[in-house]
């Protein structure tokens, strides 16, 4: 699952942006979307990589049984939509560079999965340290 | 202040979506962006008021001194765009109809400020009265 999540992020990156992506799978283990990161590419500060799989699985009376996969510790941001629409399983590439907020979804009894994934580490080590001024205007630093 | 965002509501329910609007101010007061949640319009499930206005007030490096005025109490992802982009002050038209997240902004820090607005009010219990099935799916219940 998490290859969707990390093709998505690499999209993003060679497309000059913030190198998260994100893929949400259904009950069955189908991708219903998956998207990154287009701060840069779209100058749209409101889509991080988890929103944009959201959006992109389209509309959805029930979140039950899904799972959200993503490179990257979700923000506050992404973890309230997750809270909100009651995804129940995440699964992290890492959390290594961003603490993100998995262990508050833990505590609202979301199940997460940390990976710490070598390849995420090093993907987002190597662009916030060359891109740090973009990486802290995205989390609103 | 609520004015715009009651206005970005109003244009949401005359075009066939759910009325929920909102209005990021700078910090002189001046209107960096409004926007309506497009749930219907676009087919577009992560776009709620707060996430359309603040889409609509472009890149910024910092939300320092600025407010978030919104028809109805975030949601739990709404919520966590305010706490991860640091907005300081929220101004809500009301929180009858849906509790939303306003307590957990206040205990992060955030000001808030409910107006308990009867037009805001009468919006909603309409909205949510002539549409239980939508208005379930724009908040995962």
């Amino acid at each position: 699952m998490l290859a969707a999540a990390v093709a998505e992020a690499r999209e993003g990156l060679a497309t000059g942006g913030i190198p998260i992506g994100a893929a949400l799978f259904g009950p069955d283990g189908t991708p219903w979307g998956t998207g990154h990161n287009r701060r840069v590419q779209d100058d749209d500060p409101a889509t991080h990589g988890e929103t944009a799989a959201f959006r992109n699985a389209g509309r959805r009376p029930s979140y039950a049984g899904t799972t959200m996969v993503t490179t990257l510790s979700p923000c506050w941001y992404c973890a309230g939509l997750i809270r909100q629409f009651a995804i129940p399983h995440v699964v992290i590439g890492e959390a290594r560079t961003f603490p993100g907020a998995h262990h508050w979804l833990a505590e609202a009894g979301v199940t997460i999965t940390l990976l710490d994934d070598p390849t995420c580490v090093e993907m987002m080590e190597t662009f916030i340290r060359d891109h740090p001024t973009l990486w802290n205007e995205d989390i609103g630093v």
